[in-house]
C-alpha cells in the first residue's frame, strides 16, 4: 500500500487514470426504470431542446430599413372644396410617412390684430370686434377665426383610400452573421411586380398591399376606422433559420390595430393631427390654411430572430443535459435503496463505511 | 466472475443498472463542510438564478410603435414680429415630431441675379450689387439677403412652451409571447385622462408631460436650454414578468438629456435646424421664409424585456446547477484527503490501485 | 453492518460524507489520454467560451437617438430654372431627414375645372379643353398639367451633392449596465470637429461624412445612384467590452446600399417620392409646384451589443464545462475497457455484480 497508495512525485500521479467503481446491479426492474428515465432526458434534450427549440444555435435580432410608396387617387365633392382630386402629395404628410388626411380649414392670420385683453383660454371667442374705424380685427392675436371644433366628417372626406396601395420596401441585417435580405424575394420578376396585390392565399411574397385589406385583417372596418383616424401596425416577421437555404427566410406580414378604439379608458381616441400651409397676399398678410387631419397612420413594425449553428450554446445545451442524465442517476439510487425489497443487500454493496476512528464496516 | 463479469448479450447487459461504490465517511467535520458548501450552491441556484434574475424565464425584448400629441399655446411679442400666437401647427416641425423653434428670417429669392462671378464661400457677401440701371440684385444667385449669422434669442421666444403638454401613445408588443399592451393603462379612464399630468409621486400612470417636468427631471433647466435647443429622451421602460398578472406590466418612465452640453469636445452644440416655407408672389417671383429653428427635440425610446417560464432556460440552469453540486465533491475530496489527520486511512478506503501489470494494491 | 449500515437518525445520516470509490489505474497510455482529452475540454471552455466568446458576460442590446445635420450648397444651371443656388432649407425633405431631391415640375390647379366626364385613369389626359367661352380648363378636376412622366435628369440636378457632409451624433444608452454614451468622443475636441472629415485610415472617429465617401465605401458611384435615387445604410456598430475602460467603447462604421439596384426583380427601382409646395393667388386660386425627387436617402442603423462580467453566464458555461469534463471519464472509460489488452483485469476491479437473488461477484 505504501509506495502505490500515495505518488511519489507529481509527475507519476499525474497520469494515473482515475475511475469510479462501479456496482452493476443486476435487476430488470430498476435497470429498465433507469433505462427508461435516461431515454426521457434524453428523448428532450435531442428532440425539444436541440430539434424543436434549436438549441444548438446562436441567434440575432434583425436591423432594419424600410421605405413606403404609396399609389392611389380619390375624388371627392364636398359643399366647401367642390369637386376635388387628391394624389399623394397631397395627402401623404410628412413625404415618407403614410397618413391620410380628411378635414380642412381655412384661417388668416390677422397681425394688425390689438391685443386689447388676453381672455384666458376657457373664454377666447376669436370673434371680430373693431379695431378702429375701418379695421375689424381679432379681439384675440390669433390665428382668425378660431379653429371650429367640429365632428370629424361622416363618410370619410378620402373615402376612396382603400382602395389605395402601399408598397413596402424592407431591408434587413442579422449583423452578427452578416446576412442580408430584402422582401422582394429573387424568385419574383418585375413584371409580377408591377401587377401583383398582396393575399395571404394566392400573393404571400407581394410587397404591395391594399388598405383595405391590411385593415381587413386586423378584423377592423377600414371605413369605420377612417372617421376618427387610428394607427396601424403593418407586422413584417422574419424568422429565419439560416443553416437552411437561404430561400426559406422569407417575410411573414401580420396586421393589428395599435391604437385603442375603446372609448372606455381613452383620451384623443382614434388619430389625429393638425398642421398648416402658408401663404403670402400681395400686401404681405400671412394667411394660413389649418389643417386637421384624421388619418389611418400605417407603421410598419420589423422584427425576428435569425439563428445559426454555435458551437456555445451547443455545448451548453449538452451540458445541461448531460447534468440532467447524472440526475437520472441519483433518482435511481434513491429508487433501488428505499423501495426495492433487497435494499439492505444493495446497501451493502454500494456503501462502505469509515469513521474518524478509522473503524470500517463494509 | 466469468459468466457474470461480461455480459452474455447486449441485451442482458442494457438492462442492468450501473451504480457508483460509495465509501461513506463518517465524519461531522468534513460532513458540515460538504452540506454547507451544497447548501451555498442550492441557495445561490434557486435564490439568485431562479428568483431574482428569473432564470427559468425565457425573455424578448419590446416592439414598440409612438404616437405623440402636443398641446399649448405661446404668446409672444418681438420687435420684427410684432405680438403673435403660435399654436401647434406653427411650432411642430414636421408634424407628428416633437420640435419647437424659436427663430425666423425672411429672404426673398432673386431669380434675376445675375451671377457675375461665383466668389468662393468665405468671401460670399450677398449683398445687393446693380444688375442695371433699375433693378439691383445679389452678387451671388442665392437667397437674398443672405443669413445673418446672430445669437439665438435669449430669453427665447417660445419661452413659454415650458408649459406645454405632450401625450404620448405607446403600444407595445412582445412577439415571442403574442404579448401586447398600451401605456394608457386599463384601470385609467377618460375623465382622467383629459385633465391629468405626469408627476412621478402623484400621477406616475398618466402619458401627459409637462414639457418643463420633463426637462426638470434630467435635471436641466428648461429657459437655459431652451436658448441653443437639445435632445431630450424620454424613456419608456417596459419590464414585465408575464408569469405575474397582466396588471403588473407597467411603463417606466425616465427622462435624460441625449446631446452633449459640454462646449469641450463638441460641435454644433444644441440642436436647430434650418427650414423654409415658400410664397409666390403675383408676378410669379419666388419668396420664402428662412427659419433657423432652435428647439429642444424629444426622443421617445421605448425599451424593455419580457420573461415568461421557459423548459429550456430552467433546465440549462439546473443542469449547470447539478454540475457546481458536482463541484462541491471534487473540492470536498480535496479537503478530506489534503487536510484531514485520517487522510491516509480514507484514501485507503477510496482508492484501489491496479496498474499494467495487473498488480492490485487496495 | 447493522448499525453502521443503516442511519440511526436523520440527523447523524444528514451529516455523513459520500464520496465515490475510486478505481485508480496506472497506465500511462490511458492516463495521458484522459489527461489530453481534459485538456481540450479546459482549452475549449477557457479559451474558446471565456476569452474569445466572453461567456462570462451578460449582454445588452443598443438603445440609440440620431441626430442629423446637412451642410453644402449646390449650384445649379437647367433650361427651366435657370441657375440656383440650393441650401440645406431647399434639399432636406422633410427637415432633419436626410434626403436630395432633383426634379422640380410646376402645375396649378384649376378648381374652376367642371368635370364633365371623370374619364378612366388609362385615358386620362389632363389637356385643357374649353370649359365657356372665356375660360379653359382641365378635362378631369385635376391638378393641370398632369404630371409628365420623363426620365430622371442625367446627370442628376444636384451632381454637386456629393460634396455635401452629414454630421451625424449618435447617443446610445445600454439600458441594463446603465451606461451612456456618445459617437463623439471625449478626446475630441471642438477645433479638429469643425474641420475634420471623416476617413477610415487618418480620421476614424470624426462624425462628419462626406456624402460621396460614404457612397463609394459602399462600392457605388454617386453619380450614377443620383440619378435614380438610392438607399444607403449608415451602419454605427457599438459592440462594447464594459469590463474594459469606457475608452475602449467606440463607434464603427460602416456603409451598405439598402435598396436593390438589380433591375431583374425589382419594382419602383432607385429612390424617389412627391410631394408639393402650395401657393394662393392673389385672387384665391391655389397652385403648387409637385417636385419628384430623385434622392439618396441615408439610413442611419445603430446596431451592437454589449457584456458585462455577470456570474450566471458564467457558472452556466462553468457548469456545463464540467459536465463535458464528465462526459471525457464516460469516453475514457469505454476505451480503457474495450481496447486495452489488460481490460478484464480492469472491469474485475472496477465492477462488482450484484443480483436479485443476492448473488455477489466480485
Amino acid at each position: 500500500m505504501s509506495k502505490k497508495g500515495c505518488c511519489d512525485s507529481v509527475g507519476e500521479c499525474f497520469f494515473d487514470y482515475y475511475t469510479s467503481k462501479i456496482l452493476v446491479i443486476r435487476s430488470r426492474k430498476v435497470g429498465t426504470l433507469n433505462r427508461f428515465t435516461q431515454a426521457l432526458v434524453i428523448a428532450y434534450v435531442i428532440g425539444y431542446v436541440c430539434v424543436l427549440k434549436k438549441g444548438y444555435q446562436d441567434t440575432d435580432t434583425v436591423l432594419s430599413s424600410v421605405t413606403t410608396k404609396v399609389k392611389g387617387i380619390a375624388l371627392t365633392n364636398t359643399t366647401e372644396l367642390g369637386e376635388r382630386i387628391w394624389d399623394v402629395a397631397d395627402y401623404i404628410i410628412p413625404p415618407q410617412v403614410d397618413r391620410r388626411f380628411d378635414e380642412e380649414e381655412v384661417q388668416a392670420r390677422r397681425l394688425k390684430c390689438q391685443l386689447t385683453s388676453l381672455v384666458p383660454p376657457p373664454s377666447r371667442t376669436g370673434r371680430c370686434v373693431n379695431y378702429n374705424d375701418t379695421v375689424k380685427t381679432c379681439e384675440v392675436l390669433s390665428w382668425c377665426p378660431l379653429e371650429k371644433i367640429v365632428e370629424p366628417p361622416n363618410p370619410p372626406l378620402l373615402a376612396d383610400a382603400e382602395n389605395f396601395t402601399v408598397l413596402i420596401k424592407n431591408n434587413i441585417r442579422y449583423p452578427k452573421f452578416n446576412f442580408n435580405k430584402r422582401n422582394i424575394l429573387p424568385n419574383i420578376n418585375s413584371s409580377y411586380l408591377t401587377q401583383c396585390v398582396f393575399s395571404r392565399k394566392t400573393d404571400p411574397d407581394c410587397p404591395i398591399f391594399r388598405l383595405k385589406d391590411i385593415v381587413e385583417e386586423a378584423e377592423e372596418d377600414f371605413q369605420t376606422m377612417a372617421v376618427h383616424g387610428g394607427v396601424m401596425g403593418v407586422q413584417i416577421r422574419w424568422d429565419c433559420d439560416l443553416d437552411m437555404p437561404q430561400s426559406w427566410c422569407v417575410p411573414r406580414y401580420t396586421f393589428r390595430r395599435l391604437d385603442n378604439k375603446d372609448p372606455e379608458n381613452n383620451v384623443a381616441p382614434g388619430y389625429n393631427f393638425r398642421f398648416a400651409k402658408y401663404y403670402k397676399d400681395s400686401d404681405g398678410t400671412e394667411t394660413r390654411t389649418l389643417i386637421k387631419g384624421y388619418g389611418i397612420r400605417f407603421d410598419v413594425l420589423v422584427f425576428g430572430q435569425a439563428g445559426k449553428f454555435n458551437i456555445i450554446p451547443t455545448l451548453l445545451n449538452i451540458g445541461a443535459g448531460l447534468a440532467l442524465l447524472g440526475l437520472v442517476n441519483v433518482i435511481c439510487d434513491w429508487i433501488v435503496l428505499t423501495f426495492m425489497t433487497r435494499k439492505h443487500h444493495y446497501k451493502e454493496q454500494k456503501y462502505t463505511y469509515v469513521d474518524d476512528f478509522g473503524l470500517v464496516s463494509i
